[in-house]
Parts: structure tokens; C-alpha cells; sequence
């Protein structure tokens, strides 16, 4: 029997799995054929939910004499786009000058083809693992992410499964292997503000009240001044303004409603209650400047709903896995990896209410486009850290 | 032969004709068999223009020994709305406590009714009429106003014809009749920015540029500060944005692309070309700032474009006409009008290039609503106003 100790043999199978989310593809079959031979326990639950499509999600154990880590990560992979525009079909997981083509070739089937080998070449050279090691893959990280990585943590925690750190096989990497490890992301939140006038004729605003004065004075207050000038470990919150809508399309009309959408994502200085109080406070003060209206001395009308369930910033507070971590990195690269805690949300949201996570993968620059590809060096020089990983941070 | 020196006889009349705009309804052949036995000369052109219905317009001309006098106005009317909602069907010219209702009333047919009934009453007196008089009447001025008065008064100035004064019988009283005369109006043009951004994800607002941000920073310029303090005859100039319009469903993307319309309405501190001018100048001001972005010094990309054709401002500088018509009013109402160039555009604007002219009718407050009505007394004390006209006019 053949064990996947070459990471880019265990890429190509993945990649020529078909699976845009929701669908499983053949991914996560191959996967459990590459793991079952390592000594792990594989489960493949599907979660559902009304609305959302059901999503399959693999759950790995290998149990070992110590403490537990976790490897996080989906197999599942965003759309093509335009297929044609592609060098090399996107399931082809075609090599050309050194380089391994396809979709998902860093976000991330590659991340786990090293980890496989990383824990193949360990059983091949029948060197032990002092402890248990876990792979919880989802199928869902690229969709809706409601049938992925926060069910199948309950559901693990729910048969007795319990972690003592967690990595997760992002493509951390900004442009080299060895930049950047993720340890903490930002939070986000999202709400709506509608501003509430009265329609009229433009030829009599004293009869109206335009929402679009109104509008521009709350924006301004949500963009000035800045939430905060960052923190030690994370950068400046940012707000950015996603929509502004009113469609009126009568030029001699003042419109009665006007709305504006926004997200902010934020960093340790903020919780969600204390970021929307903020938000709450601003808002009801420039409502009651009486801006580019010195006649009009009533506060401006407004609604502010929030979007979504807000994500929670976090911060990977456990010294041992970063250095780790770290260490495993500079003495496979000769690089000291950045301690980043920038981008968009990720798993680790979840897994973090479970145990200390930090990310580090491939890197990302192809992420999501076409000709999405990883350096076939790259594979062997993750999977050499990921390696050198199991020992320092079991040690 | 009965003369028409009943004005709520001839309104009663007009009303019962449903001309909404483009429909004749039968109102102009009703005025013209009120017209002709009062010496009037009538002729009804129709026009026509691609794109628009064929509109039916009146001209009539009585010819005197002296100065000419124009009379303008419209018999074509808006809907009637939510006809279950009148108290008295609207093309019905019900009489109810003192009160005749019906669409048209005070806009504009009842002034029509009292300048006819007021001619009616002098040839039915045998007192002459010191110089020539003619109506200038639209089927085309609550519509799209494109085969209406313009094109009248060119047909008519083809054959001929030259004005020396002209008033137009809109309802120009806010509450009672001698409140005001209108002599002049703001002029109007409307633009629409378009703000050109970079779109992106929301995490990475570095590499994205969010139109939005650009857009808020010129709006403000727009508002602020303002136009102009206001001249000696008009209130100051005044600019509303109608819409805002970004259209972006997605809470995590940054959009590309913003855009806000607005509109002007100006005094004669300005013409189109000066206005048009300040408006670019204050935007190009604003698109240096890096407002909201200290870190970035790029310019905002925008475009300006101007909508449709710029309303000139004008203003009645014929003190001659004026007192004649201040003094007639104040001769049957006691009542001193204000002088009064706020409020919409009317027809005026075409004929102020023809002759002075004044506006001065009914009393507004129902016009365009259900139960549209006028005082049965208020066409008695208009008629004797425009009675009276006739006498200081051509005195």
C-alpha cells in the first residue's frame, strides 16, 4: 500500500475533485482514502439546514499519548469564473514549468495535501506522534458557512472531543512561504442606517425635508473621526461605506427615504456591544447638528438596524503554538514569520471558542482567480514545516 | 345670444370637459364658443413632436385701437388621483357651501372663466377696450410642455404678432386672493456626479478604493457652503440632491461606482453658464482633498454631467405692469400683494422672451390635490380684478 507522503501527488487528486460549494465533489472520498491508511478514524457527517443547501464535512482522528491538535481546513472551492480564460483547465491539476494548476490549489486543498504527507512521511519513517492528532474539514467555507466548521465543532464536542490548540491551512502568505502567520482576526459588523424625511416639490424644500442632507451628515459621522489608531496586535478599525441608496428617479422631486449600508471591521479596542454603542452614539449626535439646514432645527429621522450576526475579534493568546509555530517556519525557510492579525474572517472565528488557533498555509496570491497555482517547491517546503511542526509543538 | 359674464358659469362649463393633459376634452371649443361672440378671432394649431402626443392649443385675438394685451394660460388639467376620494366627482363643478369643486378650479381654468367673464362684462356694457387683446391658451402645460406654449408663441410670432405686456392666470395666492403676484422665477438645472472607485473586499480596503467616501466629500461641497445670501426680489438659490444611488446588495464588497443627482433652483445672482461653472469649480476643489483618507492623496475621480435643458431666471422689470395690476388689486381687495418670484416654473419662462410678464390668479392651496374647488366669491372679486386691469393697463 502506497502512503501520501508527496503532497503534490495528494494536491492533484484533490484538485481533479470537482468541488465548488455545496458540492462534495469526490474531495473529501479522496481524503478519507488518503487518511484511513494513516491509523485515523474518519466520520463524514452532513449538516442541513432550511435554506441552505446540505453540506458533507469530514471529521479525522488518529489518537496518540498526549495532547490533541487540530488541523482545520475545507475542501470545498469557489466558482472557475471564466473557465476559458484559464491556461490550464481548472481541474486538471496540469504542472507546467514547476508550477501546479487548478482551483484550490492554495485555497486550500494544498494546505492539507502537506499536512497528509506531513503525518504520511512521520508513519512511512515510523516516527511517532506524541499525542492525537485531528483533521476537521469542511465542505462549507466558501458558501453560506452555516452546514460547516461551527456545526461540525459542536457536533465533535458533543461525542467528547476536546482540542489543546488548532492550525489552520489558510494561504497566510502574502508572497513568499515563511511571510506571515495569522494569529487573530479582526471582528466585523454590518448594519443599515434609513433616513426618514418628507417628499416634496424641489421648488419648495421649506414644504420637504430632503433625507439626503440628513444622510451625508450621519455618514460623515460614521467616517470621522477614525474608531481608533490600531493596537499593539491589530490594525486601525475601519469602516467602510457599502451602499447608499435612495432611487428617486425625478429630477423635480425631494425624496422621503434614504438608506446607507456599512461594515466594520474591528480590532481588539472593541467588542460588538461596545462597537455599536459607539455607532449608536455618533449617529444620535449628528443627528442633532442641524448640518447644511441652519433653519431646520429639528434632528435628523434615522432607523439603524445591524446585518448578520456579528463576527468577535480574536487573538491567539498562547505563546507556545505561535513559537512553535515559528520556530518550525524559521528553521525550514530561514524567514521569521510576521505575526498578522489583517484580512477578511476565516474558521478560525469559530474554532477559536474551542481552543487556541493560529493559520498558516500556501501562499495566497492566486487565491480565487484564474490560474489559481502553487509552486511544486512550495508544496514540499510546507510540508516540511507543517513536519518539523508535529515535533516542536507535541514536544 | 347670452354673453359669458358669468365666471362660475363659464368654469362650471370648463370643468364638466375632461381635458387631462394630452385630452382637448372639449374645453377648447367650449372657450372658443365663449370667444367668439365677443369679438375674437380663433384659431386652434395643433402640434406635434416625436416622442410626444399631439397637443391642441387655442389662440384668439380681439383687435382694438392701442397697446396689446396678452392673456396665457392652460385649460389642459392633472389627473383627478383617487377619484373615490372627491367629495363630489371631479368633472362634475359641483357647488357645495359656497364652493365649486372640481380638477381645474383654481389650476388653471377658473382664472380662464373670470378674464373671458371680464371681457364678456365690457362689451356686455358697451365700454371699450383701449387696444387689442388675446388669449394664449395650452392644452400642453401640466404635460411634458413641448407641444404647448413655446410653440405657440413662435406660430403666433410668425404670423405676426407682438405683445406689449402679459399676465398669466395661474393660481399664484397662497392663501387669499391679493396675496400675491408673481413677477419672475428661479431658474433651474439638474446634474448628475458620477464617482469612479475600485471595487474589493471590505477586509482589504487598501486595495480597493471606495466610491462612496468620494462621493459624501462632494456632496458636502455641493451643499456647503451656500449658493448665495438671496437678491433684492429673490429668495436664495437653493440646491437639493434627489438621489443617491449605489446599488451594492453585498455587506463585504466595496462598490465601484456612485452616483448622486441633484437640482438647482437659482437666483439672478447667476446664469446657467456662472452656476454651471461654480458647481464644477467647487467639485474640483473638493476632489483634491483627501477628506475621510488622510493616506490617500489621489484625487477623486468623478464625472459631471448636466440633465436636460437649464430653466433660465427672470424677473418682470416692467414697473408699469406691475402697478397697474398691484393697483387693480388693491383697488377691489384692499389688499397690498407681495411681489414674488418663489415657487416652480410656469409658462412665463417662454413668454418673458416675447414681453413682460406677470402671473397672478386663484388661490392655490387645492390645486394638483383630490377636492380641488375655488369660492364662488373669489371668481366674482378675480373678475373684477382683471376688470379692473383692463382699465389701468391700457390707461
Amino acid at each position: 500500500m502506497t502512503l501520501p507522503i508527496d503532497p503534490a501527488a495528494n494536491l492533484a487528486t484533490l484538485i481533479r475533485c470537482p468541488s465548488v460549494t455545496p458540492a462534495e465533489g469526490g474531495a473529501l472520498s479522496a481524503l478519507e482514502a488518503m487518511l484511513a491508511p494513516l491509523g485515523f478514524a474518519v466520520e463524514r457527517p452532513v449538516f442541513s439546514e432550511a435554506g441552505t443547501p446540505d453540506v458533507e464535512n469530514l471529521y479525522a482522528r488518529r489518537s496518540g499519548n498526549g495532547p490533541h491538535l487540530m488541523f482545520a481546513g475545507h475542501t470545498d472551492v469557489v466558482p472557475v469564473g471564466d473557465e476559458g480564460s484559464w491556461s490550464h483547465p481548472p481541474f486538471s491539476a496540469a504542472v507546467h514549468k514547476g508550477e501546479m494548476y487548478g482551483r484550490g490549489a492554495v485555497d486550500m486543498k494544498g494546505g492539507i495535501a502537506c499536512f497528509v504527507a506531513a503525518v504520511a512521511r512521520r508513519v512511512a519513517d515510523g516516527r511517532p506522534i506524541r499525542g492525537s492528532v485531528s483533521l476537521l474539514i469542511t465542505g462549507d467555507e466558501e458558501g453560506p458557512s452555516i452546514n460547516g466548521t461551527g456545526k461540525l465543532l459542536e457536533w465533535a464536542t458533543a461525542k467528547g472531543e476536546r482540542w489543546d490548540a488548532a492550525i489552520v491551512g489558510e494561504p497566510t502568505n502574502p508572497q513568499q512561504l515563511g511571510d506571515m502567520i495569522k494569529i487573530g482576526r479582526r471582528g466585523s459588523i454590518s448594519g443599515v442606517i434609513t433616513v426618514h424625511g418628507r417628499q416634496g416639490h424641489v421648488a419648495y424644500p421649506d414644504l420637504a425635508d430632503n433625507p439626503a442632507r440628513g444622510l451625508i451628515t450621519l455618514a460623515e459621522a460614521l467616517l470621522s473621526p477614525a474608531l481608533d489608531a490600531g493596537t499593539r496586535d491589530f490594525q486601525p478599525s475601519n469602516l467602510e461605506i457599502t451602499s447608499i441608496d435612495i432611487g428617486n428617479p425625478a429630477t423635480n422631486v425631494i425624496p422621503a427615504r434614504a438608506t446607507a449600508a456599512f461594515n466594520i471591521r474591528f480590532n481588539d479596542t472593541w467588542t460588538p456591544e461596545t462597537l455599536q454603542a459607539e455607532i449608536h452614539n455618533r449617529l444620535d449626535r449628528a443627528s442633532k447638528r442641524g448640518k447644511f439646514r441652519p433653519d431646520r432645527q429639528e434632528p435628523i429621522g434615522f432607523d439603524l438596524t445591524w446585518r448578520d450576526r456579528p463576527s468577535e475579534v480574536f487573538l491567539t493568546r498562547d505563546d507556545k503554538l505561535i513559537e512553535a509555530l515559528s520556530e518550525s517556519i524559521r528553521a525550514v525557510t530561514g524567514r521569521t514569520p510576521g505575526l498578522s492579525t489583517s484580512g477578511g474572517t476565516s474558521d478560525a472565528r469559530f474554532i477559536k471558542d474551542h481552543c487556541p488557533v493560529v493559520e498558516f498555509g500556501l501562499v495566497g496570491k492566486t487565491m480565487h482567480m484564474v490560474d489559481e497555482r502553487v509552486a511544486l517547491a512550495d508544496l514540499e517546503t510546507l510540508t516540511d514545516i507543517y513536519s518539523r511542526f508535529l515535533d516542536d509543538w507535541f514536544a
